[in-house]
């Protein structure tokens, strides 16, 4: 059996070794801390820094074939690792547009990709630049840190000039390559999952809404509610040309924008197992943690097909105690159909720690029994944060 | 969050950890070997000897909640485990009723439970005994070890009294206390899979078909095809009676004959995850892993609601070559939807070493498709082996 290798000891890991215990493949991580989620769970891992390429070679020795649980590996590292011979999937070339969002919107421009306008800023004069830019794009314009930041970070949405002068300031002192990019006025956020082998096969999940709140994803509804037909197959054709054409070898998750008007524009790309998928452990007949694995181990793709009609995740973040296990009792009584999940993970508020699946056949009753666990798993019977404003539940 | 010791590190103990790691429990298993199939996948493994005091008391220091992978723990040590005051679930008290045959016939034949007619085969003339037995009870009868017996083994049908003397010798030599049993002339053979929480909630999954082949479990359909409503109803009551009488905690499966006239009659009982019960990772909304766990630790059991109208499981018994995996790709290739599951263990020919799962609307579809992909990971393209006289497939 083969040995998989991921870099990376987080709840993306974790997943991916319920899946690889089921397919008899033995999973390695690289991972930061024995307390790392992953690293609680799994007989074969490393202490190390994905960001010493010592650590990485020595991890890709006992390998196979090594992947990502995140994209904050040097690229030059994966490139020294393939031309020493390791099987890195995605590989480094691939990797670079989840890394890298220049470099994704440009090649995506190329493709025929719709995306919002964009410019790269120039170290020169940069808010001369973000004027124009704002004076021909419009106002709001957003600037985002062209590597390193997910989850809401490195991302500025700007009302005006005065707001970019801050964020341009900020990237002058730390170095940091910005872009700048239209607002877009969405009516919502999509994301399309897809998964391709090394051979070019293809399989994509439905296209599922996510519904964020200060930049994390708190909410997944599959299938997107009302997505006519034919846009829900143009996202997936989306998705696999660009898995195609940037020649990604796992999954690849595509973030999108849908407008007013119902068009789609592209707002991130991630190359491994993505929040807006856990829904498919319980909810598709193959996880995509399985199906990465498959993927990036040349076998044959899993079929896609949901278990129910409609699936709802909903993350569970941390409160303002560390108890989440005494309020697995209420969440499982009240209701012995949802799923929950916890990533071992030290409880911080606002922290991802967990999640919650619920599905069934009536979307507004499934949507009501993932809030509710998750609502509860974080705050307990009031149901909201002591700061809330409006009720989360 | 809690942890749970698990005595054995078998392919039950392997696939908990799959549960385990979705609900953040963190699961130890003492197993006697790091090449054990669940010692390969727990991060938490201690080496050592069910058969030792000494190993489980050290064992258990670290744990919250103790539960077994198989049988074979001496009850005593169990006993003295819970004097100690480690909670063992399920207890020594019930667990002997899965441990002794002899005692689990007296005590279903106590509580009213439908079993077949049995009698301790006395240590002083034994002989005269069974010749005693089989004139009354008829002829073919079971021989059948009270203790340590599986898969067939410690099971000897005689069909006279020449057939008995052997195992009689046997038993006398080795210090094997037997019991005898009328020989059921059974249509099939049944499975109640139920589980009971500490605080006596129970939950019953649906009634399923097993297919034995010399005395190993090679297939598992369920729902049990054309098994009245009322049948299968009376099935799940008397699983929940029997957990219920012996106060076990955690899963119960209870195998059950079901004779031509269409009555049941208990054949084994066992206390922990079945092999009757691996189509649930799938086919039901609550593992059988799952609610093992979830009885054990007190928390609310799981719904039992099946994901598809059929759902079949077929083990995968080793060949007569190690090479599993380079026939995943046909396997996968040929039906995407089906599941594999291997256990990391080595390949002996005629040992489990994994399973596969098909679910699906057509009974005869997913029991085809699930038998060509067990036949085809145990035997390759010629999906029969070497020796046999009928083709498997």
């Amino acid at each position: 059996m083969p040995v998989l290798g991921m870099v990376g000891g987080g709840q993306l890991a974790r997943m991916t070794q319920q899946a690889a215990i089921g397919l008899g493949v033995t999973l390695r991580v690289l991972s930061g801390s024995p307390d790392d989620s992953a690293a609680r769970v799994v007989s074969g891992v490393q202490i190390g820094d994905h960001d010493s390429l010592e650590d990485l070679q020595s991890f890709a020795k006992g390998c196979d074939v090594i992947t990502w649980d995140h994209e904050h590996v040097p690229g030059p590292y994966i490139q020294a690792l393939e031309n020493a011979g390791t099987v890195c999937r995605p590989g480094s070339a691939a990797l670079l547009h989840a890394q890298d969002k220049l470099v994704m919107r440009a090649r995506l421009s190329e493709i025929g990709a719709p995306c919002p306008r964009f410019a790269a800023v120039p170290a020169e004069a940069p808010l001369a630049f973000v004027e124009t830019f704002g004076r021909e794009a419009g106002w709001p314009l957003v600037l985002k840190a062209a590597r390193g930041g997910y989850d809401g970070k490195g991302v500025w949405v700007c009302g005006s000039l005065e707001d970019a002068v801050p964020v341009l300031q900020r990237a002058l002192n730390e170095g940091i390559t910005l872009l700048a990019e239209a607002y877009v006025p969405f009516r919502r956020e999509l994301a399309a999952l897809v998964a391709r082998s090394q051979y070019g096969q293809g399989a994509a999940y439905p296209i599922v809404e996510t519904v964020q709140r200060d930049g994390i994803c708190h909410e997944v509804i599959s299938p997107a509610p009302g997505l006519p037909a034919h846009v829900a197959e143009e996202a997936q054709r989306l998705a696999l040309d660009i898995a195609d054409r940037l020649g990604v070898v796992g999954l690849l998750a595509v973030e999108l924008f849908e407008t007013g008007s119902g068009d789609l524009l592209v707002n991130e790309l991630a190359m491994r197992p993505h929040n807006s998928g856990h829904w498919t452990i319980e909810g598709s007949r193959t996880s995509q943690f399985e199906q990465h694995l498959r993927a990036v181990l040349d076998l044959p793709l899993g079929v896609t097909t949901p278990t129910a009609p409609y699936v709802v995740m909903a993350n569970v973040l941390g409160g303002n105690d560390s108890d989440v296990y005494s309020r697995y009792i209420h969440v499982m009584a009240h209701d012995p159909g949802v799923k929950v999940h916890f990533y071992g993970k030290d409880v911080r508020p606002g922290r991802k720690i967990g999640h919650v699946t619920a599905l069934g056949d009536s979307l507004e009753d499934v949507r009501e029994r993932a809030r509710h666990a998750a609502d509860y798993l974080r705050w307990g019977p009031s149901l909201r944060g002591p700061d809330s404003i409006e009720g989360d539940a």
